[in-house]
């Protein structure tokens, strides 16, 4: 009897990849016991509080596109998580996006106070290296590589400078290229790293690489697209965050400057074009595209 | 003619060490004029105000004991400045310490806003990974070992970890045990590690990487006692930074818990401790030892 092929169960893949990635970050991170406890507290707090996985979970099947082993992807997908939550805590400072609530439960700053919050975000960003330091080497990609990798998708010139880019950006009248160039930087840089570092963990091809990254940058932008759509169209309670928060400090997002239904077109060509990227891998990159389907749909 | 050994002159060392770390910090640091330009100009206007670059000499001189070249040594010594400056952007916040001034200037985020204050310190302690990453590593120390040693000197067990604990010691009657373990984490950790790097750079031995960790351990914890010292001893004008400020928020230190005298002495057996950890260095040292001399007897 010929094996059949089972159906691919995206949201199967998402759970067993989260409970994954969630054990190996409770060993990766020291325990809330350890002093001074107060900032483990604060760092778990905001790593194990409900977020989606998405970086971990497109770097883990970027490898196994790759044909490589999860054990090689899970330090590395546990680093750019880390880098992620850190990037989400100043965010939500006061001082920047001045957000209470993430995910449905109050911000860092507002359970532990800002300095501890300023410090939390450090302390993340700083593990982050720690973890991707015990990540698997090859001599294609070496640690030097894997490290540079993450250094320049985290630093001024890409996810700081978004971020400086959008802080700088509100209140005034942007173009598209103005917004996709803080989009680039705010989440297509760590998304694109993310697939990229899944690729390096199974020592993939240049050509490989290349894809990856081709897809990492088109599904990040239409990533933040959809952000900005669903910050219009959705109550606080559907997305566990304050909607309509870009209107009220009047930040420039794509409906605000090109119309909610051009934006979607533009999720949607974006969407396209990731698709396209994972032509090289014939049909060993299901988990990506359906990763990139269930970003594209989403409703929160 | 026997050839004559030339005394050692600090100053000196100091002067041509500053400048050489001061341009390898200008090429490693994106310039003014690369977008987004303010993240930049904030990193530049810490990095370059004016620091006595003490972590930087050290590290280099540690690698001169161990007979390395000062070009494999330097991405390493601008990656602890970088540490190092970041720590002072982000204890200098309002919600830290609210320092207005440092080093005779207004502090980050008295001329950048609080927001940039905090993305500068993030993208230099990113930047700190990038410039370690391009360092030269050794089969003994590879990239891996060198960028653990950084993280864990930085994290939440050590700097990071220093910092909530003095935090939380504000007005707390601390044991001496207690403003130790503080110390440690606050000052040691990253003197240590700076002149572990060094000897890594160099290629050292374990013994005298042991060595190196004594005395910057000891260095570390003499430094702090004397800032200590001098907050009480001195005027803002003399350290170009407030000054009293510990009494002022009742901070526990040393003098306030031991008395002065009794610090002053701490002081000098700590001094002592780290001096004979560079026996095995015979005569190898004078450069680490006399920048021990001048953090021990220095009044500011």
């Amino acid at each position: 009897m010929a094996s059949q092929k089972t159906p691919f169960d995206l949201n199967q893949y998402l759970v067993t990849r989260t409970e994954t990635v969630n054990r190996a970050m409770d060993r990766f991170l020291p325990s809330e016991k350890t002093r001074p406890v107060t900032i483990h507290k604060a760092m778990r707090y905001s790593i194990f509080a409900g977020g989606k996985r998405m970086r971990p979970a497109l770097l883990l099947a970027a490898a196994e596109a790759c044909g490589g082993k999860p054990a090689d992807a899970l330090p590395l997908a546990c680093a750019v998580e880390c880098i992620h939550t850190y990037s989400l805590i100043h965010d939500d400072l006061p001082a920047m996006d001045n957000d209470d609530f993430r995910r449905g439960k109050p911000t860092s700053h507002k359970v532990f106070g800002e300095g501890i919050a300023v410090l939390a975000g450090d302390a993340l960003l700083t593990q982050a290296f720690e973890i991707a330091a015990q990540a698997k080497g090859w001599p294609r990609y070496p640690h030097r590589e894997l490290i540079l990798e993450i250094a320049r998708a985290s630093g001024s010139l890409q996810l700081v400078g978004g971020q400086v880019a959008d802080l700088e950006g509100e209140n005034k009248k942007l173009s598209v290229a103005e917004l996709r160039y803080i989009h680039e930087r705010k989440t297509s840089a760590l998304l694109c790293c993310s697939v990229r570092l899944g690729g390096m963990s199974a020592n993939c091809t240049p050509a490989q690489l290349q894809a990856l990254t081709d897809f990492g940058y088109h599904v990040g932008l239409a990533f933040q697209v959809i952000d900005d759509i669903l910050d219009v169209t959705q109550t606080s309670e559907q997305l566990g965050k304050t909607a309509g928060k870009d209107v009220a400090v009047q930040k420039a997002t794509y409906p605000s400057i090109v119309g909610l239904e051009k934006s979607r077109k533009i999720a949607a060509q974006l969407t396209d074009k990731a698709f396209a990227a994972l032509k090289i891998f014939k049909g060993r990159a299901e988990a990506l595209e359906g990763i990139a389907q269930y970003l594209l749909k989403r409703d929160k």
